[in-house]
């Protein structure tokens, strides 16, 4: 597969923008038309899933349905839609010498991708990487093997139908954990692995893979309200990152109040967040504030809850809050709300994370928000992409000269 | 040391580009007054590479003689010459939803550095670290310890008279090869690895690192002279790519000829080289226009000579050319001698390498040249930084989102 993808991924990115538009759209074409052989192929993963007693949440995921296969259909249009970031030339400029230097955005080649039990990343990955250049090998839950498969056929069919190798998108064929190890530690096919889904995953993968790694580990994330803040705003933006949605990684976890302000906003909060069912365990300020609030053991602040829980604390003043986010933070993304120009400048230059932002809601972080289009995921790592990564995070450059007959003195 | 290193690599990052500078005018100071302490300590390192029976060759890199501590002194002053990259925003952009999304230019944290005998790797590498405002742990060759050990007290004068902590540049104060493996498998304090030196200790760091690395494997560069090139063009590109210099990755290695104008040009080329003394290595077709050229083996086609040896093949034409290429080349710096339109657009797309060129010496891949100021390596990885690497490789960047009490819909 490797060696298959290394071909491939040669005629993939000489591709035309029209062509590869071509094939999105083929695919999207065959999607529709085999949506009963889908969801056939999803009811048998889905039935051995639930004797396999997986739980109600991972057999959500699992489940492909009309408005699922839609929104793949829907996806694959507006990957089609985005401008293709392939051969664009930047900064080319004439130097000293007569040469004319700059750099062309090329794909990265071969990406690997491991995912866990959604199959519809496998339309959403493939996609990427094929409108990126990039050759793909994907590797799924073995839970949603046959509905892969089934989704497998209709991009086969698709890049068969735009004249490009089928050999571009391939998926793993196999239920055995190993083909990860493989695919993690072959250099020479593999140029970058993509892996998404839970810590032990990402985990096993950063650890043993000796292929470069763009991942997403924990979205430990924090709103800072200031004691220069708007409170109203300051209200507004903790509610709607806490209470938007919990699942996902761009939602507040920790709130850090300045102590001038904690008793004047965080009664306010905590009225409302007890309406939504929130859970509060805040530290022993938060906790004199708010007598009902639970207390928050030392845990509590690294914990990426992923649920309607949130931790508090009250602070000092911005430093305390940026020292707090400095020793538990997991870079992803970080919020002050404050009307102080000179502390949302340090704010700003002094927090290290995937997105900083003053006066707005973490759940902004997101490649659709910022106007990416689509997103393979969010990366925390600094090397290379970071932050919500579409398709240029899946593409390279590479200096261009053009000389006439120049050489060097 | 990772632990200083990540709490100096706060200070540095934050720390104003006039700070900075100040710093390495300082350490530019420091080593013209400590001049005759770091020619002491080196002459022991010298005298005892002697006694340990290094080559002339590497003898010769690890001496520090006026020129070179001038070349030292001389690089710093520049260094603070060029633009600081941090902190740089682009693209700052409304979005529908009314944030501002744009991108901060930021220090990767601590860069660890790995390289050989040179110790005025020291310097260049402490330079363009701090200007990127990254902590650095620097872990020079074991035989240039002392030279390095008295460089290290200079550059921690000179961060001191700045008001920076000292911890920001640390040099590794051991002969333990142990030292090289605990540096690359401490990601939670070092961001990244830069290895420099020969492929022995490349190709061990990137087996062993649990660290993301920038790295530079192979120079295994070409010329490729199409049967519609201006051959007084390629006469002078070929001669200067490969005499140039030799012992350099952007030297030409092997030079490919297309059939047609091989009997024009291959005789001329030849004498040139045997007036340079360059050993020639020929396919057969080119033993017969060169009689009294060696005939080249499998093995020639992927050797990084590094040395006055030229491989020379004659190819059908220009898809044969890049046939060879991507089968034997390094991904490094590849370039194509033609007047032909078409094909300098189609090679400057197919060929997959840091750099690619339209007439013009590969001599040319190289920071200075490029514009960057100074480097501190050329990168053959794909991912984050490829080609040569200035200050701007030494950085990431974070998006920022300015918003007005924005919350997400």
């Amino acid at each position: 597969m490797g060696r298959a993808a290394r071909a491939a991924a040669r005629q993939i990115a000489a591709a035309d923008t029209s062509v590869k538009n071509r094939a999105l759209k083929a695919i999207a074409g065959e999607l529709k038309s085999q949506r009963a052989l889908l969801m056939a192929a999803n009811a048998l993963d889905m039935q051995a899933g639930r004797e396999h007693g997986l739980d109600a949440a991972l057999l959500d995921r699992l489940e492909l349905n009309d408005a699922r296969i839609e929104d793949m259909i829907e996806g694959l249009v507006q990957v089609a839609d985005l401008p293709d970031p392939v051969g664009e030339i930047k900064d080319l400029r004439y130097r000293p010498s007569g040469i004319q230097v700059g750099k062309m955005r090329v794909p990265l080649g071969v990406v690997g991708i491991i995912y866990e039990s959604r199959p519809n990343v496998t339309i959403d990955a493939a996609s990427l990487c094929l409108k990126s250049g990039n050759a793909t090998i994907l590797r799924g839950g073995s839970e949603a093997l046959r509905s892969n498969k089934a989704i497998a056929v209709c991009i086969a069919a698709g890049l068969r139908a735009a004249g490009l190798p089928e050999t571009a998108v391939q998926v793993v064929d196999t239920r055995d954990r190993a083909a990860v190890g493989a695919l993690i530690t072959m250099p020479e096919y593999v140029d970058v692995i993509v892996p998404r889904g839970g810590t032990g995953l990402i985990e096993r993968v950063s650890r043993e893979a000796r292929v470069p790694v763009i991942k997403h580990l924990h979205g430990v994330c924090h709103v800072y309200i200031d004691d220069r803040a708007d409170l109203q705003k300051a209200f507004d933006i903790a509610l709607n990152a806490k209470t938007h949605r919990y699942g996902v990684c761009n939602a507040m976890e920790t709130l850090l109040v300045a102590e001038a302000v904690a008793v004047d906003i965080l009664p306010r909060l905590a009225r409302a967040y007890e309406e939504k069912g929130v859970e509060l365990r805040g530290c022993a300020r938060t906790q004199e504030i708010l007598p009902s609030c639970n207390a928050a053991r030392e845990e509590d602040w690294s914990e990426e809850y992923l649920a309607p829980i949130l931790a508090i604390r009250v602070v000092a003043g911005m430093d305390s809050a940026i020292e707090h986010i400095v020793r538990y933070g997991s870079g992803h993304t970080e919020a002050i709300v404050t009307r102080d120009y000179s502390r949302g400048r340090r704010f700003l230059s002094e927090v290290d994370a995937s997105s900083v932002m003053i006066n707005a809601s973490t759940r902004f972080a997101d490649g659709f928000e910022y106007g990416l289009g689509a997103e393979i995921g969010i990366s925390t790592d600094k090397i290379h992409a970071r932050g919500p990564v579409g398709l240029e995070g899946l593409t390279s450059q590479k200096w261009i000269v053009l000389g006439d007959g120049h050489i060097r003195q």
